[in-house]
């Protein structure tokens, strides 16, 4: 029972506040003999930094992860992986104990629930302690990589604010080889037409310390068959712990249609031939078939505090989707484990 | 690691086939000396069965509970409660091994995972297993009478297909003394003037054999505060693992503005006064300001079982509200507990 | 975080108080498709009953089990097993809550601690209650049976009081081809010569009241190999904790050679060729070769409460024997599971 | 699931490798609120460290904690606690992959069981991995202090080969004021007259590469009262897997006369006043009387690796009593916190 570790089997245990000394993660029960990829984990930390795009938060954080245990000549030892990433600015300067608490923040809950506080930037409460999940979700791929070959996650924004992506341009990120490079190469991470629309819009929110909420999409393409344990432990189940674990989520919609699934009717939704709707999972277990969700964003809370005004996210998704992958490899890699126990030979 | 298992502290382990001889709940981690409620048991069994209102499955579904064990003259003894229902009718005649897979339903991906199942009436994956989600929930729910007097937990129908509540009326719900018996007065606890036309709407959709999505609404009065636990148990991740462990369930909405946050904006949303786009939680943590979500249902998936036309549940939405009920009972019941660590002293 | 449930993969969770309705085990984890071998469930619960043997308690126990899930068309389905049986004497007129509490006993613990207790003959500090254990480690050994063919368990009383196994006899029961019914067919499961002086003796201690202590030893024969997870889950530490729950354990020997372990030197101990010396387990996995290890047992405590004067259990020890065996069983098949997670392909 | 983790609600996670780059510890489940003993924490690792008397391995080993976590302006956060020590030495000349595996140690059997491992000085099976549990155990005996003001915990050398504390020597530390500091002042940790005469002895042993098995005896003074959960977390269940975690463990006896145990009679064991027989538990909970147990260590397994002679430790027990008050206090502070789950109001 930890508040702090995800997973039943492949589990991450994530520590660290924002301006404490570190922030890191131990990941435990991955098997021996993974390959380790170096680059792939840099690659996700550097993904996962704000401001990686003019438009987003400019605040600096060069993540250097450190290999603590667990790798040994390039493979994993089935012992656990403790990763760590160091705090450069600890001291805090932009923050005191004295600050007004910033609306629709943590701060003042935790205080209420914990008595004593770490009141610097959010310590953990902070955006900044998804930096553990991205560094276990990286190690998950690693695992996927070798066990599931074909696998491949990618989510992009497919709302900010008033910009949705089209049915369109919706069905070219799924039906094509859309990526995670194809992706990142949009402003936003919104693989849209109106992408330099966007980044005008955004840069104006910023100035003017306005923030929006939106949408984040993800994909699975190459998902394996037969994940997921009934009853509690649903693969959908354990998407929505996962992902709805991050800060600002307002809501899950699980499927292609789930947006309109309280309107349809019976006969027309399961006749459908494509079967998106239900993305990817039935009875709770997938299918085999991509896996699709979106995920709904509040507005950035920060934007009242005005010690942050111009350097603000005006929107948390841009910098959520690698942290939506992450999350996602996590409970594949967990799964995929734990399918290895459904029968007795 | 338990798929059948739900809950860190107040836990609920769940077993039973849906054509077996029993279903049946063990309940551990109740404290010691809560005085235990039979009529609420029986009550919240009644209410979960099948056929309580005409225009829901006729099924035929007597539940007697019998207490197994840890309950002594009349209160918890701490150690585990083991509760039983009967299933009357175990040849299950409708059923056979060569009956075709149901559209949208799960035997066919079981059969898949497992290698042997239970074909009758999807086993376990059938709707019958909540009768355990239920008597589950109604001993939190005597918990929570005991340790947080005035909460209250209560959960309608607020869209089935076309159907869908008012904002007057959510109004009148959410702001005046709404509750469960209101709410159970209505056809298909869809608590508006549009009962009566929802009723004759239904009747015909059983008859054609259709069948159609919905929304639940749930609301918690008096919700006590500093519930959840960071990073990975926030309330809201933990409420979505369990609402999205219930069968047919499509998405989930946190707080009263999630349908619009993607498209909303920082300064106005945060703004709001009455904070009910919070939900009650706010960096995964109860404020103590009434807890507000709702959950997304696919229609139902049997209806094209020719055996059950005429028989089965045009839409699942008011069979589901006790159990959405019993999820969040147990998610606060454990949750209440989990406080109590918190602090050194 | 239960209490009442043992294991990480293969679990049970057991229920029932010794004079409440019934006792019972749900079985979490087991995989689908193991035979279900019914004739080995009745015969550890006939085995485990008081008064198999004349010299031990003569308490009426007639076990009768019923399978209520999790079983179907004679193979398990990979969803919970849940068994019960009844307990034929609810109304307890032995006890009474004005009793003065039982040297040695666990009543006047508990009360303290719950506030509210069972003070039934134990309620669920019974010895009872071990019945659920041996149900849970019957299916334990149906899946060990089909997955790893040649394992063989059982254990044997070394020692009851003044009376312990030669060393002769016990060099022939772990060298030829001692089994659990060589040693069922010896009073008090005592597989001496001695075995006939040792009944008369236990009949006087039994009229007069008196009790003894005495030493379980236990065997796995055909032990797999590479079983135990360094560092907190070793083969040793499991056992031990499963072991040492059991009620009246007062310590645990591994290894042939342990109870003269502390005086050895290590060029002696560590060239022994037979190696039993490490009882199958080296760095806190299973080596291949025999598990051995001795469980210390007190003297039995509930022999000063007159009214059970000349009926009760002269020596745990035989009584315990099938509980260990259960025990050790779900040990192994716990980690013969785990052992599925350890390589990466 | 996790092999990894000790504890139930106060959790420790360790991980390293001991030739790795750091061993270090994620505290999870600590309240809020402890005050932080940084010299607590340091003289723990002091006292763990080969070598700090003339006899006991003369392995250089400084290590300096880095908090990286949870500890915020001298108290805890209620967040992870994460500790870092560095390895010195990584390069490991010592060490080499062609080097034959070491009687009686682990390298073989985890080569067998992970097909990768890290050959470097016994890597996760090294008795440098307690340095997490060392500094885990420093953390739990902060959060004790303030808990239960008058706890204290210690652990000393009861035999080491040949020679063995006197009934006497025992009673003057059960009785009088015997601490901590008390025992280290003795060679070896062996609290008794012949302490000189020890250290002659094992200072040969060390020379001629020879070692010695032995037993260590733990003691709690100011025990709380009702610790130990039934039926499968009694306390003693606990301990029992805690301490025979350690390496090179061969056996555990609970309380003063489990020893003799199995000899004993009922009446009079059960008769005796002091009552340390049981150890200070009944029915698996604490008694509020002094816990009472020993250790039995089996002789040091790497005395016949050429490269160590002349630098083994002739005996593990000294070196294992910081361990074991270690393991001791995290298994309190786990049911310190549990226990206060017992009741419902």
């Amino acid at each position: 029972m930890s508040a702090n570790t995800f997973g039943q089997i492949f589990q991450i245990h994530s520590f660290g506040e924002s301006h404490g000394a570190a922030l890191g993660v131990v990941i435990d029960g991955c098997p021996a003999g993974v390959d380790f990829d170096m680059e792939l984990l840099k690659r996700d930390l550097a993904r996962r930094r704000p401001g990686h795009q003019a438009v987003v938060s400019p605040r600096k954080e060069s993540d250097d992860p450190e290999i603590l245990s667990g790798v040994f000549e390039g493979k994993t030892l089935g012992t656990p992986i403790a990763i760590l990433v160091r705090n450069q600015d600890q001291r805090s300067k932009d923050y005191s104990s004295s600050a007004p608490a910033r609306a629709g923040h943590a701060d003042d809950v935790w205080k209420e629930k914990f008595g004593h506080t770490d009141y610097r930037g959010g310590g953990r409460s902070s955006g900044r302690e998804t930096v553990a999940r991205v560094m276990g979700g990286a190690v998950a791929k690693m695992f996927l990589q070798q066990a599931e070959k074909s696998l491949e996650i990618f989510a992009w924004a497919s709302q900010i604010g008033p910009f949705a992506i089209s049915a369109e341009e919706k069905n070219i990120l799924l039906q094509q080889d859309a990526s995670q490079e194809f992706i990142d190469r949009h402003v936003a991470r919104f693989p849209s037409t109106k992408a330099p629309e966007l980044e005008i819009f955004l840069q104006r929110a910023q100035q003017e310390g306005e923030s929006y909420g939106g949408r984040a999409a993800l994909c699975v393409r190459g998902m394996p068959q037969s994940l997921g344990q009934p009853v509690f432990h649903k693969l959908k189940s354990d998407l929505a712990q996962a992902l709805l674990s991050i800060g600002a989520t307002a809501g899950l919609l699980l499927g292609e249609e789930a947006q309109n699934v309280a309107a349809a009717r019976g006969t027309e939704f399961h006749a459908l031939t494509s079967q998106t709707q239900y993305g990817g999972v039935r009875g709770g277990i997938s299918t085999g078939e991509d896996l699709l969700l979106e995920v709904l964003f509040k507005p950035t809370s920060s934007l009242l505090d005005v010690a942050k005004k111009g350097r603000h996210d005006p929107c948390i998704v841009p910098r959520a989707i690698p942290v939506i992958e992450a999350m996602t490899a996590l409970v594949l890699a967990d799964h995929v484990l734990w399918r290895r126990l459904d029968r007795s030979v």
